[in-house]
C-alpha cells in the first residue's frame, strides 16, 4: 500500500514538473501575456471585464499561449511580438470556452461555477464575441497577415468542429474516424495554430513552421483523448474530481466508441439507452466505467493518445537539442501522463 | 379615403425607389457579393450551410454590404476588392443576428422562423462563430491591415453594445444618452465601418474616410431609431407587420425613454410594471402605444432620427455630385421614410 502511495506521489511530481518546466521556460513572457490579457479584456461596459475575468482567472493552465511562447523561443525568436499573439490565442480559447459552456449547458468548469451559471447564457455569448474580436485586434496590432490567416483559419475550423460534435452528439453509431475529426477541429487546430505562429513570428522556413504545426496538432489530439478518457476515470473519481460529465451529456468520445464496438448486443442497448435516449438512472455511470474497463477502452484510449504523442515527438526531430526542445517534449509526457 | 390610399401608395413607391436606386447602382457588384457569400458559407459540416443559408436567404436588405459597394464607387474605386469586403461586412452582420436571436430568444425574424427556433440555440451560437471567422478570412484574403483594424474594432464595439443593451434591459431609468450609446455601438458602428472601408479600399485621403465613417455612423443611428419606433407603430400593425416585440422583451428604446419621462406618476408605474417587472396583460401594448402617441414620443423619435439623417447628409458634402452621392443621400431618406 505504501508502495502505491509513493508511486502516486512520484507520478504527481513528474506531472507537475513537466508543466512547471514549461512555466519556467516562458516565465517572464507569460507574465507579459497575463498583463496583456488583463489590459485587453477591459471595457467601459463593466460586465465584460467581470465575466471575462471570472473565466480567465478561473485558473486555466495557459497551455496554448505557453506553446506559442515556447515555439517562438525554440525558433530562436528574441523579440516581444510573440506575447501579443499568445494573448490572442488565449482569447480565442476563452471565447470558445464561454460558448462551449452555453452549448453544453455546463454549470461547472474546473470546479468553479461557469460564467453562464453565474450570469446566464446571454452575456456569455456576447462576451465570447467580444473576446473573439479582441483576439483579432491583438493580431491586427501585430500586423502579420500570415498570422491572421493561420488563426482566422483555425477559428473557422474550431467552429466547424463544435457544430460537428453537436451533430454527432448522442449518436452511438459515430465511428472512431468521425470522433477524431471532431477533436482535430475543435481542439487540435488551435494547438497547431498556436505552435505554428511561433515559427512565423521568428520568420523561420516552411519546414519548421510545418514541424511545429504538426507537433501542435498531434499534441492537441493526444490532449483531448486523455481529457475524454479522464471523464470516465475511476482514479479521477478517487481524487474527488468530477467524472461523468460527457456521459450525462450523451457525448460520444473514444472510450464510448471503443466500448460500444467491443460490447455485445445487451451492452449496445445500454449505450443506446443512456447516451442516445438519455435515459439514465443511478449506477449507470459506474456500469459504463465497468464496461469500458472490461473492454480495455480506457487503456486503449491512452494507447491511441500515446500514438499521437509519438508523432508530435518526431515532429520536433528537426530542431537542435536544447532547453526549449526538451521542455516541449516533456509537454507531450505531461498531456499523456495526466491519465495516470 | 381614396386620397389617403394614393398618398400611401406614393410613399410606398418613394421608399421602394430609394432602395431600388441603391440596388441598381451596385447591381453587378452585389451579385458578386452574393456569390461570395454563398461560396464562403460552405462547409463539409452540412448543418453550417443549411443554417447560414436560412438566415442569409431570409431576405435581408443587404443594406450594409451595399453601403460598402456604393462608398467605394463614390470614392472612384474601380477594382474588385470591395466585393470581398462587402461580403465580410454581411457575415459580421449575420453572425450578430444569429447571436442576437439567441440572446433575445426570438422566434421570428422578418416573418420567418429564426434559426434558433428551427435548430435550437446551440447551432445558432456556433454557426455565428463560424461566419464571424469566415468574415475575418475574407478580410485576410483581401490583405489590408487597415480594413482589418476597422472591422475588428467595429466587431468589439458591437459586442460591447450588445452587452450594454442587456445590462440596461428592463431598466426604465435608462437615459436617452445611455440608449444612444447602445445603438451607436450595436448598430451604427458597423454602418460606419462598412462605409469607411469603401474609402480605404479606394486609397482615399483621411478626410473622405472620416466623411464616410460619419455618414455611416449617423445613418446607422437614424436607421435604428426608426426601427425602434416601428416596433410601436400603429401603421405597422395595420400593414400586418409584427409590433410590440421590444415591449414584450422589456427593451428600453427611445419611444419608451421619452414617454416615461413625459408621463405622470401613474404612467411611470405602468412602464415599470410592464417593462421592469415584465407583468403584462391584454391591452398593455395598445395602452403603451396610446401613451407614446399622447406624448409625441413616436413623432419625436422620428424627429431625432431626422437630426442624425441631416448630419449624415452634410457628411457627404465634400464629395462631388453624381449618381453615387445622390443614391447615398436617398438612402438616408429611405431609412427615415420607413417611418411613414
Amino acid at each position: 500500500m505504501a508502495v502505491i502511495v509513493n508511486l502516486e506521489e512520484e507520478r504527481e511530481r513528474a506531472r507537475k514538473s513537466a508543466l512547471e518546466a514549461l512555466q519556467r521556460l516562458v516565465g517572464d513572457d507569460l507574465k507579459a501575456v497575463n498583463t496583456l490579457i488583463i489590459q485587453h479584456m477591459q471595457s467601459p461596459v463593466a460586465l465584460i471585464p467581470q465575466l471575462a475575468g471570472h473565466i480567465i482567472a478561473a485558473g486555466g493552465k495557459r497551455l496554448r499561449p505557453m506553446l506559442t511562447l515556447a515555439a517562438a523561443r525554440l525558433c530562436g525568436y528574441r523579440g516581444e511580438r510573440h506575447t501579443g499573439l499568445a494573448a490572442a490565442v488565449e482569447f480565442i480559447h476563452t471565447a470558445t470556452l464561454l460558448h462551449d459552456d452555453v452549448v453544453d449547458e455546463s454549470a461547472l468548469r474546473r470546479g468553479l461555477a461557469t460564467a453562464n451559471a453565474v450570469w446566464g447564457n446571454k452575456p456569455s455569448v456576447l462576451v465570447g464575441d467580444f473576446l473573439f474580436s479582441r483576439a483579432f485586434q491583438l493580431m491586427v496590432a501585430d500586423g502579420s497577415l500570415k498570422v491572421l490567416e493561420i488563426l482566422s483559419g483555425a477559428s473557422a475550423v474550431i467552429a466547424e468542429g463544435e457544430v460537428l460534435q453537436l451533430v454527432t452528439s448522442n449518436d452511438t453509431a459515430t465511428s472512431e474516424q468521425a470522433y477524431l475529426e471532431v477533436i482535430r477541429c475543435k481542439t487540435a487546430a488551435l494547438f497547431a495554430a498556436a505552435c505554428q505562429v511561433g515559427a512565423v513570428v521568428a520568420d523561420r522556413p516552411k519546414i519548421e513552421e510545418e514541424a511545429l504545426a504538426s507537433y501542435g496538432l498531434n499534441l492537441g489530439i493526444a490532449f483531448q483523448l486523455i481529457d475524454d478518457m479522464l471523464d470516465y476515470s475511476a482514479r479521477q473519481a478517487e481524487l474527488g474530481k468530477t467524472v461523468g460529465d460527457d456521459f450525462r451529456d450523451g457525448k460520444i468520445t473514444l472510450p464510448v466508441v471503443l466500448a460500444f464496438r467491443r460490447g455485445d448486443m445487451g451492452e449496445r442497448d445500454f449505450w443506446r439507452r443512456t447516451l442516445e435516449e438519455q435515459t439514465q438512472k443511478d449506477g449507470d455511470l459506474e456500469h459504463a466505467i465497468e464496461l469500458m474497463e472490461r473492454h480495455g477502452a480506457l487503456k486503449d484510449t491512452i494507447a491511441r493518445a500515446s500514438h499521437y504523442g509519438s508523432i508530435a515527438r518526431d515532429a520536433l526531430g528537426i530542431f537542435a537539442d536544447g532547453p526549449e526542445k526538451r521542455t516541449l517534449l516533456e509537454v507531450i509526457d505531461f498531456c499523456i501522463e495526466r491519465a495516470f
